[in-house]
């Protein structure tokens, strides 16, 4: 499907739309989940907890927000989280300067390339400003983060462009009170706020916007180690070897020295058999590593997991081999210990990081879910039921006749444990489309013959079949067909 | 429990602990969730999810939490949001100018009275900065919203000090393409922050914190249905009458006119009935109609659902009839139409508001489930197993005999599924006590025999009783187990 598709359902059926209504002074770049929306989002994220973080044995912690300028001093980012732009000479409008480069030169201008770099670009391809046609000025970098004043003398602190750098701080002490061992994931899910300059394309580049992040710390002496990898041996990854996509088991990825160790591996493998489970097409997605321009500023080795929409390819997850970049910095800023003990070596552990874009995700998955079934004359959205944020639609096949009273009922015992939706108005055949294009996978109809022998319909969304089974027991049926795989 | 036996299993056991790490320019005011913490936040999160959202039938969205300065002019934030100040002449210190009043006075000076009537007040009793002993000066209003400043021109906005605006701002929205109907209950659960000049007690006062909100959208003209109050009618609530609290059924209270509607009466009653599967004593909880003073600036009647810990009654949730105020602002703010249809009658729905604060919910779930157990030398957290962090320990009796294999394994097949913790290391003993302390109702242990007749042994927390049960089925009975009541 494509983007404008994606858009009207979303705008339609409650998945997502801009924030702050109809005020005119709403800032762009900021995008809030409907019922729909909110109900996906928390599925998904419950099917991260399950196949990362309790599946991998991880920590998960949730932390502030808003943290103190010396965190940031600490990680880099007041100094190096900063997009270049650039302002008209006439209209005083602000650009991102490397987009500029690249839309006019016709080739890649990185983001983190040099200022004078992208300036000699612009010069070169003689851009100028999109709004008025002016002359641009020299190119800047903008830092992205937040600036917060706290009290009322205003003491600095920022809105953490990332979730990770808490889980920095804290693990000494997250290692010392949960008795932890190396190799340890520590993950994070929550709200992060990059002050862009140009925000786009609803929830593909937001100001605020939900990360899920895993930090590993692990041993680097250790790193062909992953005594789980064989629970992930026989997931398929497709890692981008130059021009060409190969699609090896990642048991044989470690092994063969396509990914760099096995403990890289095991996590590549835990990712791709998550993304599997989302509904998104494992054919279209791939690990690609990055080079040495467009890495962050602090990776020393990256892969991005990436997903191929109607725009292009889309970076899902930034996979990056931190080394000892996080926690050399903040026992710096902190003057505290963070080498742990690793058996009987002491060790300052390196990181390798799994950065997920949550919002990216739901996109992508909303995307390679939707399909036009015009055989039935209806639009299907086919998220996996444990996705769905209805998952049983509970309908009267007419009002009348005491049906109505019998369908509340048998809401009544369905919605505390599902995401159920009551339905009495409409057409049957028009409420059964509005369902389909919801996503919901089951819709539960009760009908005459319900007071006669205690008996519903359970339609299936994607096959469109009908079965009638006993309200005695429904809840199981239902659990059952709605259960994780 | 006492406060400080709570404050001292947060730190060791992971639940909650300072943001900021050992940084020096750590602000007050942010505390991180260990993962301890994290989990019982997230399971309490469910559960509220379960009884009062899906329950209630009621729509949960994800908005912002920056929003632009309009949204905050129509609220009345801008204008009424502000604690009283007072800064020392000597040092420059701030203070809550209530709070100094009250206590130098010795009689309540409540936050919204006229900074005037403050100032008389600690003239009057002649209060000093507790810092310095110095004079203060005159009270002043100062907004606890954070300004952040959007883009590089810095335009205007601010970090919500509540997460129900989107709801008032999005509800057209959500109520056409949701096609909602009178009476709607739309929630949202997130971080809210306030810039208090004095946090204290942790997670008590905080200046990032996380609240559910539910806001029910209903016809004041038919305050007195509410088809679904028989769910709840059986539920106790108690209810500050005077000097005295009375304890009645929630469908009588209603309808002997205690509440002042039927509508309002079922909401209680949800709240009630969730509140009382979190842990917290029902016996210890009350439901306290305020006074004129006490009142937000926008409620016409309210009740705060308060519980009693070791520093006294705190309040947990804030239920506000807030009557047309919000979506009047909004539709005045906007010149957008909040008017829907109910039945034939055009309206603009009026607005009972539930809004709970979950940081204090949880302290108050920690102080009523940790308990000294002298008889067995044990602290037993005595979390309710569907909100417990851990809800299985997976012990191996000893690690040797291949009995540490066996347990990789069993604990491998419940890891995705349950909070599951696997420990191999100290004496059998220690580590129940470990799991008792972290609130854990569940230890699988595996031992000789195991590997004999494929049995393990399952320990109560409470009880402490052990019982042999099959490994085949072991994950059903768990479940069982830590299923919802």
């Amino acid at each position: 499907m494509e983007y404008d598709a994606v858009m009207r359902l979303a705008l339609e059926r409650g998945f997502y739309f801009p924030s702050g209504g109809a005020y005119a002074d709403a800032h762009a770049g900021f995008w809030e989940y409907g019922p729909a929306g909110a109900g996906l989002k928390n599925r998904f994220v419950e099917l991260w907890r399950r196949e990362m973080v309790r599946r991998g044995s991880m920590m998960e912690i949730d932390g502030s927000q808003v943290m103190p300028r010396s965190v940031f001093e600490a990680s880099g980012h007041l100094g190096g989280f900063a997009d270049p732009i650039t302002r008209c000479q006439e209209c005083g409008a602000t650009h991102r300067a490397d987009r500029l480069a690249s839309e006019a030169s016709g080739r890649d201008v990185p983001e983190r390339a040099e200022p004078a770099e992208i300036d000699k670009a612009i010069a070169e391809a003689g851009a100028r400003c999109p709004g008025c046609g002016g002359g641009l000025g020299p190119v800047e970098r903008f830092n992205m983060m937040f600036g917060v004043g706290i009290g009322p003398d205003g003491g600095e602190a920022y809105l953490r462009p990332e979730t990770c750098q808490s889980i920095f701080v804290d693990f000494p002490r997250i290692f010392k009170t949960m008795r932890g061992r190396l190799p340890l994931g520590i993950a994070q899910v929550g709200k992060s706020f990059r002050n862009e300059i140009a925000p786009r394309q609803s929830l593909l580049r937001l100001r605020e916007f939900y990360q899920a992040e895993i930090e590993v710390f692990c041993n680097p002496a250790r790193m062909g180690e992953a005594p789980d990898l064989g629970e992930v041996a026989g997931v398929r990854l497709r890692i981008q070897d130059g021009d060409s996509v190969r699609e090896v088991a990642c048991g044989e990825a470690a092994e063969s020295g396509l990914v760099p160790c096995r403990l890289i591996a095991y996590y590549m493998g835990l990712l791709a058999s998550f993304y599997e489970k989302t509904g998104i097409d494992p054919g279209r997605c791939r690990f690609r590593r990055l080079g040495d321009k467009e890495k962050a500023f602090y990776a020393e080795a990256a892969y991005d997991f990436e997903v191929e929409v109607s725009s292009g390819w889309l970076e899902l997850v930034a996979c990056n081999y931190r080394g000892s970049h996080d926690l050399a910095g903040h026992a710096s800023g902190t003057g505290e210990k963070f080498e742990v003990m690793d058996g009987e070596e002491r060790v300052l552990p390196h990181v390798f990081e799994i950065s997920m874009g949550i919002d990216r995700s739901l996109y992508a998955i909303l995307e390679h879910c939707l399909r036009e079934d015009p055989d039935h004359e209806r639009t299907v959205l086919s998220l996996p039921p444990y996705l769905a944020p209805v998952q049983v639609g509970v309908l009267s096949l007419v009002k009348k006749d005491g049906l109505r009273e019998k369908t509340d009922d048998v809401y009544s015992g369905l919605k505390r444990g599902f995401g159920a939706f009551l339905d009495h108005s409409g057409a049957i055949g028009r409420r059964y489309r509005r369902l389909d294009e919801a996503g919901a996978p089951l819709a539960v109809t009760v009908d005459h013959q319900t007071l006669k022998d205690g008996t519903v319909t359970i339609r299936q969304r994607d096959s469109m079949k009908q079965e009638r089974v006993p309200l005695e027991g429904l809840a199981g049926v239902i659990g059952r067909m709605v259960a994780y795989p």
